[in-house]
């Protein structure tokens, strides 16, 4: 990965090297970031994670920016009680719009889903053709398109909004002709424009990788953002020596602003045991 | 329509009578209440209407109670202070989930969909066989199945969430294979067990009205809750001697808690002319 997609403030880590077993916040819009909790488990499985997923105001994907940095900061500002070590935006969304106001607001670093998701796609393409799909108001921010063209000006770069998909996947409706229908609705512009490299910029869409791939051919690379956002959260941990040096299992906490239905299941399904999901209010204190 | 179904509270309104050129507020979780809108203007074009959508925090529908009556009730304070002389709540979810409290709230007349679909969807079946579709919370929260059995005991009801009607109808998209294929997905049950008589228990859902009764044929009624809403609140009205008596042109006002993309096209397409949206915060005090 390019030294050069890490922000500047995660150069000088040393001043917080006392927190390495403080633990990892993560937000999300609401409960699509557990994809990246998930890798987390599974490639830092000693680390603390608190995790704060925004349910009662979920989706952001179709607001305005200034209602997604309203209630970003937030969330921003309930994870930080619990004193961590490093942020993570585990919403495509909230990455895209609100990124530079969040890494004002705390010394810490912040690290979105975006900046890894881009520095994969742009070290894999073979034809400079990327793709990407996500919320509305991820695709009209353009945020991915500005940090591509400001890595690599030559790339050929396309998007499209999938505003079904994050329905589809709360539903739990992952296969069959209508979504498979749905899916080739959205992506035929994709595959018309040949990119040899797609990202699945929504942490919901993972959960379609399958009937994906199946639409855009094996030959087309898909980016997971959830994978890439915690290889960069391991390599910006060593860096700073922040990696966690208790050796006995962590206790994880979930918060959310409204009920989960069903929490235990999606517990099992993306975190393999049983967590408790705490409710809490965070708008309270804007 | 039965007056069994009018709430105690409308009985005596000789108290407001001086409110008559008071405006009708009306709230609802989007945009989707514009449909009751549309409705009013048509039936009374006299009246003024104060409207809110929480766009900030919509939808509603895959929230639970708790946050569902939190929100409504923060709605429906801000509408009071226009000294409205009727509140309308055009959401099917928060009419199902938060009326009686809305009703301690106040003292004035809170109208919800509910009741005049179900008082109409009861007039017209021949067979006793009734169907409602709507959103997860609205079905979950069997408020219909309620309304419906403690007038009739004898009624058949069978109910179908489909949560992808909303997205559908916020992407325009209201024809097609694949929609007729989504419809015939949600509604072969409902088909099959034979209701005559059919309340799209959303208020997005009548835009999908054409594909709905091509799917369920010519035979069964479908039940408009904003057609019935805009009745009963006349009925009430008029008992109340609460209709305008103004004659120039009343001045509408439509507020949001965020950005509404495209309200000028919406406002032409719903309303028949141009309206203002204007963004406000309702969650301050809570």
């Amino acid at each position: 990965m390019s030294e050069k997609l890490l922000p500047k403030q995660f150069i000088n880590l040393s001043s917080v090297i006392s927190r390495s077993n403080s633990p990892i916040g993560i937000f999300d819009s609401g409960i699509g970031g557990l994809t990246v909790v998930k890798q987390f488990l599974a490639c830092l499985p000693e680390e603390k994670i608190v995790y704060f997923g925004d349910t009662a105001r979920v989706p952001y994907g179709s607001k305005s920016k200034a209602t997604v940095i309203k209630f970003a900061l937030q969330n921003l500002r309930f994870l930080l009680q619990f004193d961590p070590k490093l942020i993570v935006v585990a919403c495509n969304t909230i990455s895209a719009l609100a990124l530079p106001l969040l890494r004002k607001e705390t010394s810490l670093p912040v690290i979105g889903v975006l900046e890894p998701a881009v520095a994969k796609a742009l070290e894999i393409t073979r034809n400079q053709r990327i793709g990407i799909i996500g919320t509305i108001a991820t695709i009209r921010s353009k945020a991915y398109f500005h940090l591509i063209y400001r890595r690599r000006r030559e790339i050929s770069f396309f998007a499209r909004a999938c505003p079904l998909f994050v329905v589809l996947v709360e539903e739990n409706w992952l296969k069959g002709k209508i979504v498979e229908d749905i899916c080739h609705y959205y992506l035929k512009e994709l595959k018309k424009n040949k990119v040899d490299t797609l990202i699945l910029g929504c942490t919901h869409y993972p959960l379609l990788k399958k009937i994906i791939r199946k639409e855009m051919g094996r030959k087309v690379s898909l980016v997971d953002s959830a994978e890439e956002v915690v290889r960069m959260s391991k390599e910006i941990l060593k860096e700073g020596k922040l990696l966690v040096s208790r050796t006995k299992p962590a206790g994880h906490h979930f918060f959310f602003s409204d009920e989960v239905p069903n929490f235990r299941k999606i517990s099992r399904q993306f975190l393999g045991r049983d967590f408790k999901a705490k409710i809490i209010q965070v708008d309270q204190n804007v």
